[in-house]
């Protein structure tokens, strides 16, 4: 079983930890804070006395007893993380997204081809889930597909905090924040994993006064379809995911966090395709990972490390058309 | 009780002809069809002896008996139709769209203007509906909107028929059809409603070979928020719609014919708002446009004169933004 230690401490953070323990998949030998008594308290919460708890970086990733590093830092720090941890020797697995800007991916990209022994899987959670996978195998056998709307809307809490003048990082343009970095990822790696690279993307974003996005409508052109996207973090929304064949459609409750799955074949006769659910939403894809790192499965890695490529690309399309500035940009 | 008289013989025709029925809100004098069998059928049909089959238009135009003339041609002739019966001196219910091009419109205006006693009611059966009117009312009572999503999307039985190479009117530019005429105009109507005329419109559009859209991506942007419109006809979607109010939402099954409405006070606290819905759509409509005639509310009717007219500058709009051309831009 492969060492894991984790960098950052907040919510997503504690479900790794925990999806790693419920799953068995990982050991979790170290965590990582810039605050040593932050870091003691998750190993505290989490009943994991045999993790050692960090807060100097370079300690942290010489560590023996450490392979992979999870970072789960602000989105503009994912960056330094990840690098620092490869030129550690450790492999990574770093949340979504993965990097901010395509001169990050490259760079890391131009590491890793330095050191093949080493690999970089970002956390695309929603791949690995049951009911995605459920919905992709659909997708893979419609005869064609002439559309789709993938949705992903919440209003978050501290969207309140926000308007009443203090800046999340979630919110910041500091830290790479806002509606199509946060909840929009989630549905670019959707339509990338089911379609490809989008010929072309656009994205029409309604914009805070400090820049960052709050919400918005993307539209990602392909050769014979278009998708469109809609995402965001001011407003409430409970709109589905559906892909279209024509007559028939693919339907998901949820797409961040799918628990219905249905293909319906007219307006009113529909196949339930939905499985059941884990508690924790990070234990199939911390299985799917650990398989990998145990099977050293190099198409897999490379799979899904083009896959972040993409994602990226996309991104990156999408904030240039919405022309929203990150601190990032400037590096 | 007003006399009706009917042009059209399609489907929405015999609707309408049960709602006065069932309503008992107008007494049927009249079914015109350029075949009188057709109009013939229709009468017997639906055991309305009174009523006379005409085929001659300006017989039937022309009648004693016929206060009022409800329009349910093809979309490019509604405007001749419409326009043949003010002459005569009859008003109008027509369907909706109620013109193709803005020169229509003025052109009516013109008209109605020169006739002060005459008016035209387009039906936009969907703001009367009970469940609409519920939802119209909570919107109001929001302190802001800050967005909306509104969807409808059905994959169209002649859809089968025109990808077999047939060209059925609502699939032909000849007479005006397509999506964004057919569906998108329920969206439009109740974007215009709720929140008035947008700033600027635009649309993104699937198009057939033929020049006609299948399906599409319109937004209409107001001050403060922008409206998000999904529509086709060559898909089946069943997504809902909703109104945004940042923490709280207005949700609807279905803004073509709602069933069921509710008010989202958080992602998983909702209040029912749903109100018993008719059995023929066209009731509470056929109800509403009786009263406007009985008690001649003449500030109804300029309200939804005023609403027809700008329904149809944002229809055009959007047309023009997809680089829709119809026959009727010739005219």
């Amino acid at each position: 079983m492969a060492n894991v230690g984790t960098i950052g401490t907040s919510q997503i953070t504690r479900t790794f930890l925990q999806a790693c323990i419920a799953s068995r998949a990982f050991k979790i030998t170290h965590v990582y804070s810039r605050t040593k008594t932050k870091a003691q308290q998750l190993i505290d919460d989490l009943f994991i006395p045999q993790a050692t708890a960090d807060d100097d970086l370079d300690n942290f990733l010489s560590a023996a007893d450490l392979d992979i590093v999870y970072v789960a830092s602000p989105n503009s720090l994912h960056f330094q993380d990840v690098k620092a941890a490869l030129l550690h020797g450790k492999n990574v697995i770093v949340e979504k997204p993965a990097f901010v800007t395509t001169a990050e991916y490259q760079e890391i990209d131009r590491i890793l081809k330095e050191h093949p022994e080493l690999h970089v899987l970002e956390a695309a959670r929603h791949l690995f889930d049951a009911n995605y996978l459920a919905a992709s195998e659909q997708i893979k056998a419609f005869p064609e597909v002439t559309g789709a709307t993938l949705a992903y809307m919440k209003y978050s809490s501290r969207f309140d905090d926000f308007k009443a003048g203090k800046e999340p990082n979630i919110f910041s343009t500091k830290f790479a924040g806002g509606a199509l970095y946060d909840l929009g990822v989630y549905l670019i790696y959707a339509a990338v994993d089911w379609f490809g690279l989008p010929k072309q993307s656009t994205y029409s974003a309604t914009k805070a006064a400090n820049g960052i996005d709050l919400h918005g409508l993307a539209r990602l052109h392909y050769d014979d379809f278009d998708v469109a996207l809609i995402f965001g973090k001011d407003q409430q929304s409970f709109l589905p995911s559906e892909v279209y064949a024509a007559r028939q459609t693919l339907w998901l409750d949820n797409l961040g966090q799918p628990s219905i799955v249905r293909r319906y074949d007219g307006p009113a006769v529909f196949q339930d395709l939905s499985k059941p659910s884990t508690e924790n939403p990070l234990v199939d894809e911390v299985n799917a990972f650990s398989l990998m790192f145990a099977n050293r499965d190099e198409a897999q890695f490379a799979h899904y490390w083009q896959l972040t490529g993409q994602v990226n690309q996309v991104l990156n399309q999408l904030r240039a058309s919405a022309q929203i500035k990150f601190e990032s940009d400037q590096n």
